[in-house]
This record gives structure tokens, C-alpha cells and sequence, in this order.
């Protein structure tokens, strides 16, 4: 324990879980560690879920991004959520937001504590983070994210710390927290390179914050990575093709540049797909680093990997952590804000590929809503990336529920990415560089080259027509989501197949 | 004119517009200076246009953002562009572009020279750019704006320059011309505040790629200022309003952070409600200064003003360029990209106040599509300021045609900025203050604020049928642009109103 809190003072905060989460009472506005199911606080928030069942109060409860161990399932069902941000991944959670019971704000990850700086969202009073050690001066060193902790505990009245006994201390030094000064004398952010090592390694507050410690011995929640399939390996096909293509055009080296990655199956194995390119010393400059990162240090293809949090698979946790010596002088996590931060997005140039639900003829994206109205996660970071990167990549499946959804559409039922910020589009059919191009150039190149053939005809249709009404942006606006209400009527967005083939 | 073009062997390249027009050969890429009707080459377009008519041609025209003179007018009606980016206001290229004769590409305009410098888009292959005069060294001074025009030189093969006598040489040392280096090796831009100098005062080129220099004396386009008017005059209110409660609140301070506003009636308007505010020492980082920015030096408001051009009417012209030192150490004209850079725009903090067409119960905002598919103008700096900035504020009139439209709508027919990048939005009727709120609360702040009276008991009827369909973000999709397609069938909006009232 002594090299674990290792102010002797700080040790008399010890207490139960129990203990600490009677600091948080009803109403109150609660930040939490956590980022794509890594990292985060645990004793506490189930303290918390269970003193709800026999004394119901709500909070505001924000954190990083996603949490791991059914927290946020646990909390939505002791109705502990009064209001949940930035971002979810969870049923449960996510049937009572859309039920209009926990009021979800979804926000591009760099800007949730900038909006707190700012106080323009209610200020966060306690912050729950949980941390390897908590060092002599009072520092936080956090687990296997970053997220939002650094600014949550530098903000909050109180902090409570959880001291997890599972990760090692070698963690220690892997993070660099780095906090933009207030305005009017805010400076650059001097990240120059993903390597840039700019901040501190633990959270600097005053011991005097923090108001309770408890200790724990969890495991981060393991990463579901499923494996490549036919369709994915398609997409990730397509993209190489592609930057072997920018390469060869001498628009990129042979390193490319640095890559962002959202989370989920098939940028998973878009990221495998780079195990077998000819691309080499490779950067990542981006949000989540997950088992993929780890193959491709293994291979010798990836130099650096900064991101905001370690998210993986319990043999690949194993691996990595047993050795954690190895990667360490590779590897960085940051605050989400400078992982995702639109200055250093800009400068260094990412190349960013996130996952769309669906987009339409004319390059729209939408990451989120399910029929256009029913929340899924979250834009998460996509954002970040995709208007300020060197390029910005959309995957998605041609096809999903056995082709009753064709994930191109003639118009997206809600709008994530606009138009303006999507560079590529790429679906197990096909690719569609959209750089440069009119809607109706993009329509024909995404008609072309990306929906299932199983659609073509019916797109080719549409947009046909749509283009007889004119416009910079052919629509037949009364037809626009007809896609999208045959599927909610008939079963399938194509129902006279159905019809014709029974 | 030995002061208009200093180096004596550049004199021999005087030629006619004519002769210098033809450099320029079909299916070139061209770019020419001009941002917001200011500095835009005038002589040699014209010739182009002039030439097309025996002999037809076209060309890509980049520019800045829109030409005066009635370029693009003429430009269109000689059938000389084939390609146009990234934003024009012309309504005989308008009605080329919506008939698709014209590609368009509608870009962010710190964007395109990004592109073309990571050669994403096809390169320049000659620039035309209006200069107060050509250095000793081959340095172009720009005249009233700066825009693209020093990327499209570098970039570019040849530059034909356009020296316009009419502005007075004063105007040399008003830039500053910054340009971020190629990455992997690109470092912070340095600019800390409206006021920093961190470039050049002359685009630097080596004399020997000036292809041609034509002479000029032409004048700017003069700026349509409108007279602010009832409704105007009711937005400005609600925001000068919001912004004391939010230095009450000690969110600002009483110098507010920097403003940016985008060009036009509404936003002229917004900027004279500064004129009898509270506020003192404000600033400006911002793309365009109109009338109003000259008003609030004179007035003692404004401290300091940045931005890529000076578009003024004739007699406010006159006044500040007979005085310009006057006003000159308290003005900087930057390249576009530096003035709309994300890097910059979140460092400093900007106040984003941007017009809307239409907006919906959800806070989307659509800046650029009439009816979903006609482009107006295009999305200009709106989205460089909004996603990046302290504050996005989003304004229109509640109705347009005489009330048979209501620019607050259950759905935007087309998506410029997304929910999670609008802060607040204002209309003649009130103001809805967006931050943190989740959808349903958004849609409960609008349609209680800003849809006009007329409206609001069909948006109620709207949302509430929404509601009880469910979701976070609650639609009858089937009817999400009924009041569009009404307004197309029928002339209204809201068409049984008007049959009750026949």
C-alpha cells in the first residue's frame, strides 16, 4: 500500500466504498473515470446503484466516453441517471434515454470539459477516478484511461479516488496530462508529433481534494473483438487499395499519416488490415487503442500510439501488461481533449476511420440514430477527427438484418457528418473517393461503387429522378425517408422484392 | 507606378488583361483573389469572359469566398466555368449550379487550400491576384482581402498579377501572411490573440514565377449594408441580452471573447446591437469587417479587429480610406485559413454568430439549401467558427415570405451544423440557450423561444406526436418535411391557415 498512496496522511482517507459514495447526494453533477469501457471507477458507482434501492436520488453522471462493467446498465436500472454525457454504449441505458427518461447529451468528445472550464454545463462537484497510485504531492495516476479524469478531478470539489490493486505500477508513466490554460492567455498545445510528451504523468491536485480513497481489485471489462469477416475484410481491402493508390500518387509516404480508429468490429479489422500492407513505421494518433495497436507493434509496423485509453482482450491485457516495459517507451494516453483536440487534429493531419450506421448519395453520414430518432451510442469522436483530419474515412456493411437495411440510403434520417466532412466512403462493395466532388459527382460515384447491388437500381431510380426536380442536391423530398418507413412498416426497405419473391 | 511595381525587370511584364487572359486555356485550374465581394481580380476574368464568347472554353475557378464586380455573373453567362469552390452568392451561377451545369463544391473555408496543398483536389496551375503592388523581391501585397490568394500563388505555376491603383499603397503592411508548414514537420501557428503578427506583410514568391502584371483601377464592389429593421433590430436584443447574463455569471467578462460574424443583414445588424451594449474592449477574429466593425471603432467599442477582408459601403469607403492610418494598427487581414482555423478559433475562444435559413426543434441548422436540394450560397467560414468556438450562435427571422414560412421547422431539409455544434439559437420572437440540454429539452427552449406565435401550436402538435413515437430524438419521420413539401404545393407552410382564412 505504501507505494500505492503514498502520502502517509492521505492513507487515514482510506474507507469503504460505501463510505465514499455518501459524498454524493441527490442532484448533484458526478464525473467519472472511464473511456470506452477502460479505466473506470467501480466500487463507488455500485455503492451508489445499490443505496439507491432502498433511498432513490439522481445525478448527473458524466464521464470520459463508455464504461465497462455493466456500470451504466446498474446505474439506469437503480435509476441513479438523471442525466448522462458524453457518450454511452449500454441497452439498458440507452432504452431509457430513448424512452425520454435520462436526458442524454451527446457531445464530440474533445468539448465536454471545455464546456466545464467554461461553466457553461453545471460544474462537476464530484469526481470519482480511479488510479494506480496516488503519489507523495497528492498526483493521480490513472489506470488504462485518461478521458476526461484530469480535468474532472482539477474541477471538482471533491475527489474520490479509487486505488485499484489489479493494474500495475509500471502504468506509471505511460500517461501525459496536459491541461489548456484559460483564455485569454491560452497558449498552443506544443503536440507536435503523436510521440510529443507535453504535460505530466499523474493528475496535478492538492491532497487537500481529495476526500476519500478506496481500494480495489477489478478487471477492466474484457474487449469484445470479433473477429474479421468476409465483410470486413472487404472494406479493409478496399481502403488499402486506396492509400497503396495516395501513395503511389505521392499524396502520402509509405508511412502515411498518423491514423485515428474508432472502436468496434470493423475498424478493428480495418487496423488488421495494415498487418498485411506494404505500409511501414506507422503512427497512431488517436482516441482508443485496442488489441489491433498491439498486433501491429508486434509486427514491427507501428512506431507510436497515442491515444486516450487501452481497451482490450483478456489474453491481449495479459500480454501486454505481463510486458508492459516493452511498449511503454512506444505508447502515451492522454486527456480525450488532447487526444481529440481540433488543433492538434489539424496539425498533425490525421487519417480518421470511424464507423458510419448509415450515409446517403450524397456523402451525409449518420453514426447514431437508428430510423432517425432512436439513440445507439453517440457521435463520440468522430467528429473531432473527421472535420479537422487530413482525411476522413466512413465504413460501414452494404447491407445489415440479411438485407432488409441497405446502409446507403437516398437521404441519411439524421445527420451526424455533414457533406463538408467526409472525404471517403467504404462498404464491402466498394469505394468512393469523394474529395473534391458536386453532390451529383459523389451520388454517382457512391451509387457506383458502394451500395449492394441488391439496392443499385432502386438508388439509380431515385436519384434519377431527384435529378429531373434539379437542385445543387437532387432530393424527392416526399420520398427522402421512404427507405426508412417501408422498414418500419414492411420489414425491409425493399418490400416489392419481398413482395415479388413470395 | 515605380512604387506599384518596385523591381524594374517585373515593369517589362505589363501587359493587356487580354494578353495576360491568355495564359489561362481550357480545362485549366484557376484561382483567383476575392473574399466576400473585396480584392478580386477584375481585368483579366473579364477578358476571359470576353474571350469565351468567340471562343468557348472552361475553367475550375477557385477564389477566396465571392467576387464583386459581378464576376461570377459574367463569368457564368460566357459559360467559362466548368468548376467553382469553395462559395458564391451570384444568382445566374446559382441557377447554373442547381440546374447541375455547374459543379460546385461547397467547402469550409479554412479548408481548400489544405487540400490543394496535400494535393487533394487538382492543383492550381495559374493564379490571378489583385495587389496594392508587387515588391522589390517579387512580394505581392494584396489589396482588401487576403482570402486564398497567398496559397494560390505559392501553389500555383504562374501568377498573373493584377495591380489595382484605385487602393491607396497605405494599405501595405496591413497583412499578415502566415502559412503552415508541410507535415510531418508543421508547428503551432502563433497566433495568441486577434492582434498577433506572426507572418509576412506581402505574399512571397519568387518574381520569375510572375507570368504577367496588368494594370488597374478599379473599385470594390460596394456592400449592400441594410438598414437593421424590427426583426433584426428584436435579435440583436435577445443576444446582447444573453450575453449580459452570461457576464452576470461571470462566464465572460465585459470585454466578451472575440466575435466573429458572418456577413450579411442580419449579422450587420447584430454587430450594431454592440454599438449601445455594455460591452467595452471587444475584439474581432473573424473572416469579413463590414460597416459595423468601423462603427464600433469609431464608437470606442472595438479594440481590435482580425479578419481575411474589408468590404464596406462606398461612403464608409471613403472614410476609412482616407484615414486608413487611423485605424491601421488596430487591423489585421490574415489568409482564410488562418483567420477560420480550427487550431486558432479554439485557442481563442471565438463568439461564432452566423445566419441561418432554417433551423429545427433540435438546434440543426440549415445554412446553404432552400427547399432541401437548392443551393443559396454555401456554407462559407460558418463551420470553421461553430464547431470550434466558445459559442455558437445561430440567427434568423422567425418567418420569411410573409409568413408562409417558418424558418424554425420539425426537421431541416438538408444539415449544415449538427445539434452538437450549436449553442444557441435566436430568432425575432426570443432566444434558446441549447448548452448541455438533450434533444427533447432542446425542441421544449425553441419551440417556447423562437418559433414564431403563428406556428408554435403545429411545431407543439409536431413534437408531441413525436414524443409519444418515442426516441431521443423523436420524429414522425413520414412527416418530418411536410411542411416543406406544403410549402412547395400549396405556397405555405402552414396551407390550412390559409384555406380557414379564404
Amino acid at each position: 500500500m505504501d507505494n500505492r498512496v503514498r502520502d502517509r496522511k492521505l492513507r487515514d482517507k482510506i474507507v469503504s466504498a460505501e463510505e465514499a459514495a455518501n459524498l454524493i447526494h441527490d442532484g448533484m453533477v458526478v464525473g467519472m473515470s472511464g473511456f470506452t469501457r477502460a479505466g473506470e471507477a467501480m466500487a463507488v458507482p455500485l455503492a451508489l446503484a445499490e443505496r439507491a434501492k432502498k433511498e432513490p436520488f439522481r445525478i448527473t453522471l458524466m464521464t470520459g466516453a463508455s464504461l465497462g462493467n455493466d456500470l451504466d446498465k446498474t446505474l439506469a436500472e437503480a435509476h441513479v441517471l438523471s442525466r448522462r454525457m458524453p457518450f454511452q454504449v449500454d441497452p439498458v441505458l440507452r432504452s431509457e434515454i430513448n424512452a425520454g427518461e435520462v436526458m442524454f447529451t451527446d457531445q464530440h468528445l474533445s468539448q465536454t470539459v471545455e464546456l466545464l472550464r467554461t461553466r457553461q454545463i453545471p460544474p462537476v462537484q464530484v469526481a470519482v477516478i480511479e488510479a494506480v497510485a496516488v503519489l507523495e504531492h497528492g498526483g493521480i495516476v490513472p489506470t488504462t484511461s485518461v478521458g476526461n479524469s484530469a480535468s474532472f478531478a482539477i474541477l471538482a470539489d471533491k475527489v474520490i479516488v479509487e486505488v485499484n490493486l489489479h493494474h500495475p505500477e509500471t502504468l506509471i508513466g505511460l500517461h501525459d496530462v496536459f491541461i489548456p490554460a484559460q483564455r485569454p492567455s491560452r497558449t498552443p498545445i506544443p503536440v507536435v508529433a503523436p510521440e510529443s510528451r507535453v504535460g505530466l504523468p499523474y493528475i496535478p491536485i492538492p491532497p487537500e481534494k481529495i476526500a476519500a480513497i478506496v481500494i480495489t481489485d477489478k478487471q477492466d471489462s474484457e474487449a469484445k473483438v470479433q473477429p474479421p469477416d468476409a465483410e470486413t475484410r472487404a472494406i479493409a481491402g478496399h481502403l488499402m487499395e486506396f492509400l497503396k493508390h495516395e501513395v503511389k500518387q505521392g499524396r502520402l509516404t509509405n508511412s502515411l499519416l498518423p491514423l485515428q480508429a474508432g472502436i468496434g468490429a470493423i475498424a478493428n479489422a480495418v487496423m488488421n488490415g495494415f498487418l498485411d500492407s506494404p505500409f511501414e513505421n506507422l503512427k497512431m494518433y488517436s482516441e482508443v487503442l485496442q488489441d489491433s495497436t498491439f498486433e501491429l507493434f508486434d509486427a514491427g509496423k507501428l512506431a507510436f500510439a497515442s491515444g486516450s485509453s487501452i481497451t482490450l482482450s483478456n489474453a491481449m491485457y495479459k500480454k501486454v501488461f505481463a510486458d508492459l516495459d516493452r511498449y511503454k517507451s512506444r505508447l502515451i494516453l492522454r486527456p480525450q481533449e488532447v487526444s481529440n483536440h481540433p488543433e492538434v487534429v489539424r496539425r498533425l493531419g490525421t487519417i480518421g476511420i470511424n464507423t458510419a450506421l448509415e450515409f446517403d448519395i450524397y456523402g451525409n453520414i449518420n453514426s447514431t440514430h437508428v430510423g432517425g430518432t432512436h439513440m445507439m451510442n453517440g457521435i463520440g469522436g468522430s467528429g473531432d477527427f473527421a472535420r479537422n483530419g487530413f482525411l476522413s474515412v466512413f465504413v460501414t456493411k452494404s447491407l445489415a438484418k440479411g438485407g432488409a437495411i441497405s446502409s446507403v440510403v437516398p437521404m441519411v434520417s439524421h445527420v451526424d457528418h455533414t457533406e463538408h466532412d467526409v472525404s471517403v466512403v467504404v462498404t464491402d462493395v466498394g469505394l468512393a473517393d469523394l474529395r473534391g466532388l458536386a453532390p451529383r459527382e459523389r451520388a454517382r460515384q457512391i451509387i457506383d461503387h458502394c451500395v449492394h447491388p441488391i439496392y443499385r437500381e432502386k438508388l439509380n431510380d431515385y436519384f434519377e429522378r431527384a435529378c429531373h426536380r434539379g437542385g445543387h442536391t437532387p432530393h424527392v423530398m416526399e420520398e427522402a425517408f421512404s427507405w426508412h418507413t417501408n422498414l418500419k412498416q414492411y420489414g425491409s426497405m425493399m418490400p416489392e422484392a419481398r413482395a415479388a419473391a413470395e
